[in-house]
């Protein structure tokens, strides 16, 4: 199983044309097939499974066979990037997300407040999840305060409760720089390092600053200090439009995703954020597929509870999400999409805990996608669809611009 | 879906034996499986069907999921070659095609006789069809008439009703030049345009060779211009020798796909032409594998019809040319190939009345093929078979040599 990614082969085959294609990533959608029954088997979603009847179905490979993608592997592989080619920083991911501009050679990083005990040692990771409201003034002094180190300019952007987002600009700083957040309590934050000659300077501003905001919110009880992770610049990845021609929009609500979205050029439809129910996100959909000013063709509605659940190791809860979800696929339908792809960036199954290397299944429905009959939307139905079970992650955009008539023939 | 094309792998593993390989394309055999009954399932091809019993069954992925291909790159891939490596015009194939030798360097196009209206619009973009024996004469005195244009050998030769065939033969010649059909009435032919410097010459002569073609033939009310397309060079390829140790015969009675036989060095089976029956092209091949002069083993029989049918959206003519050719699969089988491949180049489903991007059916008969045993030869058991529903096209060949017990052990 391998990648077809042939970054020349899309421009030349898209063209625009008037047909509207939906992809929904339920996050974390799949589960592993065996003893326990997946959220997707446990969920009542008839909608779902009265689509899957008339769709072909199958599972796909997001990165590479028994390889566990993170959130942006999967989303690139489901929008037309081979993620062994191209990868992309969960610190430039949640600054583009927050609303950010980030430019080639800016450097990114995610931040958290966390609390240090009187010996310096992490006694909460991320400062009792500070309330946002708290953590916003707090990263407004940073910004204040700090401002610029040696010839660098230091952005500090608040995020939801212990998060915040930075931006590193000047030139000459290389992004392959270590966390400082060592992921476990009782032991001390650790220096950001350099692994590669250019991003010395990076380590070193990023030191500088973890320095000057413990000097800073060091007299504070809790959120005594800071720690950044995911050092990222922004590599050059081709846009929806310019790969396949799309005017793309995306409904996500959290920063990450957001993020993806703005990274391969959609526009970020309003009205929804972290406490958005699915409803509302299927409202936002709504006006952006009836917007006058901005006919897009090509529509990224995100769904984040299925991998929150899964993460929790609560399949109860993930099945939930999915009926949930099911409840409003009548509204999605009822749009008349002309392609609809329904699927996940990677699985989270349940009793794992833990995003997992599981095929990820998907359920096309278009005009001409060879329905496979299959009786309903789940892991078992997925691995038996005709275009199979380990479906290269970067074909699926390609069979919906196929469905949607946006691909001219290839070759005389 | 991905091709494995390593072209060292083949000529390492090759080896010559009498074992004999027929390899017959039903041209845009494939339809999309679902509401309508593709030609392959609503023909009655029972020779078919008792020979898929004792096959194996799958279909193949010309270039990748999604993606349309035109005939010269589903050919390419089933003869071992990956489309998107190597691309093959159809000015190339069609001027192969009519016996002109083509060597590295050379430009080739194809023409069309054309009518302009009073203001040199596109009146009618084959000239009505133009009968062949009209057609030639033009042809021959725009080749006497024209010759050389600056330093460049400037050839015409004859085609089929309004078409023709041009080289153009000078050092220093590019092949990234844009057609001058607009492809719709009404409107003037467009200038050829140059897509990098090194075909800016061949650009500036064939527009200088259009503009004499009208002066020429500008008196005439009907066929009085021309149009050029599908400007091609010959690139490097391997041939079915060079390749695979194979000594390959073609029974094909269209240009383009006579183009892509002599392309891949297989000999043309002479007495067919693009009035022959499907009983007179399995006459050819029987003539080809009784040969005593030239001991072939490896036969390519092209069939048009089904693609023409597809073409025209006819999916009830195209089941009607699979009846015709399931009633020479007898004397098929009596020849008592070793291997049998039957499959298409492409997929033509009759709904959508053009090429697609479906995975096309393939059935393998070969004494170690691991038969499915699945009861017909249509695209619902192709889909089942055991060898794949997204074989890369490479595959093919593979598969058949190794049937065939023409290829090595690989490694120690």
């Amino acid at each position: 199983m391998a990648q077809v990614h042939n970054p020349t082969l899309l421009p030349r085959l898209a063209r625009q044309t008037p047909s509207k294609i939906l992809f929904v990533v339920l996050d974390g959608l799949g589960g592993a097939v065996g003893p326990h029954p997946t959220a997707l088997e446990r969920a009542h979603h008839p909608h779902l499974d009265a689509l899957a009847r008339r769709s072909a179905l199958g599972r796909y490979v997001p990165v590479a066979d028994g390889v566990t993608p993170g959130s942006g592997p999967g989303h690139l592989a489901i929008f037309g990037h081979d993620p062994l080619e191209v990868e992309v920083g969960r610190g430039l991911l949640e600054t583009l997300g927050v609303g950010v501009d980030v430019h080639a050679g800016d450097v990114c990083a995610r931040g958290n407040f966390c609390t240090l005990d009187a010996q310096g040692l992490l006694a909460d990771r991320r400062a009792g999840r500070i309330p946002t409201e708290l953590s916003r003034p707090l990263a407004e002094a940073l910004q204040a305060q700090v401002g610029r180190i040696e010839d660098v300019n230091v952005e500090v952007y608040p995020g939801l409760q212990h998060r915040f987002s930075m931006v590193f600009r000047a030139p000459g700083l290389g992004d392959r720089v270590s966390d400082t957040d060592p992921q476990l309590p009782g032991v001390a934050p650790l220096p950001a390092q350099a692994a590669d000659p250019a991003s010395g300077k990076t380590a070193r501003v990023a030191n500088r600053f973890v320095t000057l905001a413990r000097e800073i919110l060091g007299s504070r009880e809790r959120a005594n200090a800071v720690m950044l992770r995911g050092f990222s610049g922004r590599p050059p990845l081709a846009t929806l439009r310019s790969m396949a021609a799309l005017t793309a929009c995306a409904v996500a609500a959290y920063p990450a995703y957001r993020g993806v979205a703005r990274l391969l050029g959609m526009d970020l439809v309003a009205g929804v954020g972290p406490s958005s129910t699915i409803a509302q996100e299927v409202d936002a959909l709504e006006r952006a597929w009836r917007s006058s000013t901005q006919p897009y063709d090509f529509f990224f509605l995100h769904i984040k509870g299925t991998d929150s659940a899964g993460e929790d190791g609560d399949e109860a809860g993930k099945a939930g999400v999915l009926e949930e979800f099911d409840l409003e696929v009548p509204r999605i339908l009822a749009l008349q999409p002309d392609v609809i792809m329904i699927t996940g960036d990677h699985s989270t199954p349940g009793p794992m805990a833990s995003h997992s290397w599981h095929p990820v299944p998907f359920l096309l429905s278009g005009p001409w996608c060879e329905p496979d009959g299959l009786p309903r939307f789940d892991e078992a139905c997925c691995r038996r669809g005709a275009l199979g079970n380990a479906v290269p992650g970067t074909s699926l955009l390609r069979l919906a611009l196929a469905n949607a008539g946006k691909l001219a023939k290839f070759g005389a």
